[in-house]
């Protein structure tokens, strides 16, 4: 573990902070090696001081000392980003803000609410269970709501509901010199100036830090329906879903896993589910709705080598938990080994061409790598099974990963679906956005002259 | 009509213009009327010089002699924006983008297209029509794509597909110093750093100027039902529209008039309509689902006075004409008067409030201001009919706009829910968004430093 020195500028700060926030500050080599890890593939990156933060006022006394003393802030929810958006690549303080845990206030009229950032996606769904109301993006990750903003974060109901991009309707934001800012409101829409909403969501910490959030919720469909169908080929698969798109089914999800991560399953739970390509599918409305849509769904995958609609909730269930242990699954293939997800997006009429570009690649590797992907969004993960303290299979890894990021380019999509650049995705910024990427760095040097918000992720300046 | 006096660097930037653009640039008087007067109530502001541009690459020279010579441009699609967008208060060149009507690309599969910014958006769906697919933005106005990212329009079908911000996918942008980016791409997601798309998007050519964009598409759906229905107070047709939108009836507009607006009508019209507070439903989707949730709103509706469901398509046709015709029916209250139209939008449980609020501050004044609103969204507008040479009526006009825009903000929402700040709103967004107007004049400044994009409009630097 490589540790910045600690500058006369980080003591300064230090001081000054723990004058106000005595024993949330914390050093000790436990907090910093929490607060610079995370899920991600990449090497830990330790903060030198970590802060438990309780209030928008807490983080704006906070960013006041580092923009003073210039020292660097990371923010933490609850540690899950990917790409190493919580690392601290250049030392300075994490600011951790999983106590700032409030449900600030939920009105079902309006069908919005208001959380501190800490609230995650499930302490939100569980506290609106007695209202009707939900908030619909559903990711893996055990995230937190302000964490899942700044990665601008979606997931398998995207298909219906959209991603956080869109459901975010305003948000407290401490700017890098410690002003606090409103952004949106409650109206559904407006026209009142630049969206610095959607600025800020997406912008992982670099040009201020979320504090509170307002956002929308959506009334429990009355009724759902699942199937799981098989296919020959992924082409196949995709023909299926543009149809329903086409269609404007009632889709709530709509999934997809290859044969190898088909074969990945079956090895995991002993199952014997046909090892070709599979689509989960669920459909929401009410129950006339879904029973109309699930008989249209039967015939668009007519082309199906088997389609299995579930007669029960339990059912549903059960298949729906297969999908979830997808990733656990795609791990027993190599015991030991974590592996790291790809995250490209692209149009959805490109997935065969980009899937089957990819797998002709991967045939040319030792790597195993299973499919999963939120298929009417265009978005797919490969789990890339390869050991880093092997130099042969990091390098293959690599090709892997880069080769898929520049066919997604070619054909019009993006190199991150959903998890975020953080470190990890930095390098194919320029070619995803040319002179863009200029636009955004102007607008970092204006809002953070300092360079004090999160240093070093999503592009260097 | 004050024309600013021509300057050294006006005239040395039409010399250089003049030599690429030859007879596509004009300085008629008839020219310049035209591209300063546009939709809005303000008095006209004249450019001085307009361009008729066919291409992006015509936009970047048009920005790059702009630049060199500090000379103001302002973008021109239809002239259609209310707020005075297209006004030109220092002089400077507009920029006329109507004959950028080409489309590019319509994938069908994908369910996207990619149109230059002067195509309308009837043009757009006329084009679609043998596709099965269609754009969702509905507004009133004959307006081109382009001005309508610009001022983030939304309209009758927000409630169901969202605005020009949830639907714009990419754009190309020509930034103030000419330097041409993309912005997004085709992908349905990405996170792949800040959102420049949706900072362009609402910016109202302050940032820089749309020419391309990439839009959503949608499956035209495969039935639709309207009903009309009267209620006895506003409050009784917001509580059926909350309920509907908790059920989550398949909504496609749902629009609201008030007693004056409906008295309006039947004077208009002939007609002998309830003269109470009216909804206009639209249920869309497929034969099953409309339906059975026809069925549902008939009895969600159980307070209403009045319950039309229309029979047939042609019945429909007729009861949405109505609806349309309602600013005409508004203005003939008035025979010679145009009116100015209001905008706020407010969380929809406030609606009641902030209607009898305002209905509270009319009643003091001599105005007629019928009312109607896109109410799934909480997004009305009050015809303010008054007669702009009567010193009176102005000032009472004023004093209801400036009312409605405190009362709106007092209950979390905004100013303009769909029209765009331009000149008219401005004095409004210091009370909207506090400081947070500052960090978007900091990005302007960071992206625009001569000062030279559609200045004057949102907020004065």
């Amino acid at each position: 573990m490589d540790t910045p020195a600690a500058t006369d500028s980080l003591t300064a700060a230090l001081e000054e902070l723990r004058h106000r926030f005595g024993e949330r500050l914390l050093t000790s080599d436990a907090a910093r090696e929490h607060h610079g890890s995370g899920e991600s593939h990449l090497p830990p990156q330790w903060p030198d001081a970590v802060i438990m933060a309780t209030s928008t006022e807490d983080i704006a006394d906070i960013l006041r000392a580092a923009h003073t003393h210039g020292v660097p802030v990371i923010p933490f929810g609850a540690g899950s980003s990917l790409e190493g958006q919580i690392h601290a690549p250049r030392g300075g303080i994490s600011i951790d803000m999983s106590g700032m845990d409030q449900i600030i206030a939920v009105n079902p009229e309006d069908m919005d609410c208001r959380v501190a950032c800490g609230v995650t996606r499930q302490a939100l769904n569980e506290h609106l269970r007695d209202t009707g109301l939900f908030f619909p993006v559903d990711l893996g990750a055990h995230a937190t709501l302000g964490g899942m903003a700044a990665t601008r974060a979606s997931g398998t109901t995207t298909v219906r509901y959209g991603s956080m991009r869109d459901l975010v309707l305003g948000l407290t934001v401490v700017m890098p010199d410690g002003q606090i800012i409103k952004t949106g409101g409650r109206a559904r829409k407006s026209s009142a100036g630049y969206d610095l909403t959607r600025l800020m969501v997406g912008s992982e910490g670099t040009l201020g830090i979320i504090t509170e959030l307002t956002l929308r919720l959506f009334g429990i469909p009355e009724a759902a329906q699942s199937a799981m169908c098989s296919f020959a080929s992924i082409g196949k698969a995709t023909e299926t879903v543009v149809a329903a798109l086409q269609c404007g089914l009632c889709l709530n999800r709509i999934e997809l896993a290859d044969t190898v991560q088909m074969r990945a399953i079956n090895a995991y739970s002993g199952s014997d589910l046909p090892e070709h390509p599979t689509l989960w599918i669920e459909l929401t409305g009410s129950e006339t709705a879904v029973a109309h849509d699930m008989a249209i769904l039967r015939d668009l995958a007519e082309g199906a080598l088997r389609f299995e609609a579930a007669q029960t909730a339990e059912a549903a269930s059960k298949l729906w938990r297969i999908r979830h242990d997808a990733l656990y699954a795609a791990r027993a293939l190599r015991p030991g080994i974590k592996g790291i997800s790809t995250d490209v997006c692209v149009p959805v009429s490109q997935l065969p061409a980009c899937i089957s570009g990819i797998m002709d690649v991967i045939a040319t590797t030792s790597i195993i790598a299973p499919l999963v992907g939120h298929v009417g969004d265009g978005n797919f993960h490969l789990v890339l099974l390869y050991d880093p303290a092997d130099a042969d299979e990091v390098r293959e890894a690599r090709h892997i990963n880069s080769s898929l990021i520049e066919m997604a380019l070619a054909m019009g999509g993006t190199c991150t679906g959903e998890h975020g650049v953080g470190l990890g995705k930095k390098a194919y910024l320029d070619a995803e956005h040319g002179p863009a990427l200029d636009v955004m760095r102007r607008i970092k040097r204006a809002l953070d002259p300092g360079g004090i918000m999160n240093p070093g992720k999503i592009f260097d300046l």
